[in-house]
């Protein structure tokens, strides 16, 4: 009796996951270092040299019994306090330990955010473009995901269709700015306005309306921009956070929510997590990585190549006649295919060994994603084969 | 718009955490080392000194992006490789690494294990005395948890209520042996007739029916017993294991599904799992920690202490005329309490410092827990309160 909904989502594999495999494959018949790959938003430098040191630290010198032991569910007590006053220093909060919630990565984070302030039947609002698994995300919760269409000009909100969307089933929008896939940082303005729309709309509709907010990104900004902090704009708002990126530690899992200490049911909310997990099978992240984290909040990895990756790539881009919005964070950047068919667009690429994702899946045909968490040496190599694949499939002058 | 479901979890505060809380306020009174806690099955001795070395040597000299890098959604493939030889050595089995599943511990693994081959409205059987999370582990995944009734003789299948219980709706049996919390391990006799009754029920029924076997304690054996492995002696097994008590890693989070390869659908079960993991928000185990256990998978903690302490609690409580079946493993026992009521036992139990839990929670009334993952020296102080315990509260000759 094997379930069939997950045996039917067995065909379903995702486009990047099958580009980055294609350039895997590439890479085994022309050498890797010669397969453009932008298919993976991996990050590409080393981890904090802090976030080693300590863990060899607490591996040689701590009790391995303490170390090593059950995490309490809502995570360990003095990494949630943590948390909780590195926040308050950096965003000017005043979160609590108790509003701290540690997660196996964003992934877990905004399973337990979306279990916690929906139920099966509502509605939850994304705007395009947005992350792929979102749809899963949110659709397993039973919950139903209702897409806002992109504003192509800034990769900000766009609020007209933004109010055609909304209805009383909403009871959560999920955000992510800086954005995977377009860089784009949600501006000050753009996060007033949309925490005035919905204020309103909880007040017209008579319940609250949560922002879910998927924060990875939140330390890799250019050109010195700062990242609203969307819990100071918005009571209602549960910050789902993530070290993969800002510590370069993807596969050590390891996140949290932050409710806002100013939301509804905030002194209950981290404890309802707990109660999700036992659900869902989630467990703490580990507890060793837990403890070695806190040592080193304020910390990231050397994230300045993936700026100078940016600037690179948009000059370029930009010199070729791409339309193209400069990103402002992450390491993606989203130009508009030279062709209406993205995908049509990526496959030609594929042929001068550049991969690229279409937007499609980010729910904005027409465009594509770039990672560009990649060696700088490599953006640099790459151009030749821009010039080419431009010039032979377009007719773009050189 | 808060989920009522989840908050009106918050009243349900496990009894174990209630009396482990306890019992660390009295140590606050009197001095933990007082305080002779038998609440918590949380391993007390320290984890194999093989992994700290393995995870220094991997922090001091493997490449960070590595290390740290995302693991594939099914876990790392020499992990999984290594972990199906293991297996194969261990159990005479033919597992490749497509068959195993990386988990965050057992609780993980059964969430999987259980989405997979059920769907809601389906019922899935569990044998008295259960560990008490099995409720949320089935109920959250809309199937139906069906109870049978202990074998209060031995803690092995009463196959009678086994036989009344089974109805064509089945489609998982979650076992759990050696068990907690009765300390029992299911002889090969029990299990090969778990598989008969099961296999004629499949045919009697039309469908598959799976065995889900929460195996955590297999390593730990007393008196040379033998626990068998239970995908020998049926086909449609999935194992589920979890590092937390051999190494004494629970906190690390770090355990798999293994599918039998002569399950059904065998060779795409794996991968399913991986679907599952997208819509719960479960991530693989932590990099660094799947690839230091695949470097011990052959280790274990020395968990001699585990039969040293059971050999004195139960040659104990048989001297104060306790019923009580002699565990073959775990590091539990599961006696029966002096008076009907457990509940009222236990709090008596406490007036003496005494901390030991009610079977209530393990659907088995009129028993009690005892967790002696503690030092010996604690085992043998606590002595004297049983004496007085039993002497003053039911009159017991000692």
């Amino acid at each position: 009796m094997i379930n069939e909904t997950y045996k039917k989502m067995l065909g379903g594999k995702s486009v990047i996951r099958e580009l980055s495999e294609y350039a895997t494959e590439r890479g085994k018949q022309i050498g890797y270092e010669n397969v453009f790959d932008f298919s993976l938003g991996n990050p590409s430098v080393p981890c904090a040299p802090e976030f080693t040191e300590t863990l060899i630290d607490f591996l040689q010198n701590k009790e391995p019994v303490a170390l090593h032991g059950y995490s309490p569910s809502l995570g360990i007590p003095s990494v949630r306090a943590a948390v909780a006053e590195s926040l308050n220093k950096r965003f000017d909060m005043d979160y609590k330990a108790d509003h701290i919630f540690m997660t196996s990565g964003a992934a877990g984070a905004i399973a337990h955010a979306l279990r916690s302030v929906t139920k099966p039947g509502d509605e939850v609002i994304v705007f395009a473009p947005f992350f792929s698994e979102y749809y899963e995300y949110v659709g397993k919760t039973g919950a139903v995901l209702k897409i806002v269409k992109a504003d192509t000009n800034s990769f900000q909100i766009n609020f007209d269709d933004f109010e055609a969307v909304l209805n009383p089933n909403v009871t959560a929008v999920l955000i992510n700015t800086p954005n995977n896939p377009s860089g784009s940082v949600y501006s000050e303005e753009t996060v007033k306005k949309l925490a005035d729309v919905l204020r309103a709309k909880e007040k017209e509709y008579g319940h609250d309306i949560f922002i879910i907010s998927d924060e990875p990104y939140r330390e890799i900004l250019f050109d010195g921009i700062k990242c609203p902090y969307i819990s100071k704009f918005y009571d209602n708002t549960l910050s789902c956070y993530s070290f993969s990126k800002s510590l370069s530690l993807p596969g050590e899992r390891i996140g949290y929510v932050a409710v806002s200490p100013r939301c509804t049911d905030s002194d209950i909310l981290a404890v309802m997590f707990g109660q999700i997990s036992r659900g869902i099978g989630h467990n703490c992240p580990a507890s060793c990585i837990q403890l070695a984290v806190a040592e080193v909040l304020d910390k990231t990895s050397d994230l300045s190549v993936y700026e100078k990756n940016m600037n690179l790539i948009y000059d370029k881009l930009v010199s070729l006649g791409f339309e193209v919005v400069r990103p402002q964070g992450t390491f993606y950047i989203f130009p508009k295919a030279l062709e209406e068919d993205a995908v049509a667009f990526c496959n030609k690429a594929k042929k001068y060994d550049l991969i690229v994702v279409p937007g499609n899946g980010f729910c904005c045909p027409g465009y594509f994603r770039m990672a560009y968490c990649i060696d700088t040496d490599k953006v640099i190599r790459s151009f030749d084969a821009w010039d080419k694949f431009v010039k032979t499939e377009y007719g773009v002058k050189i």
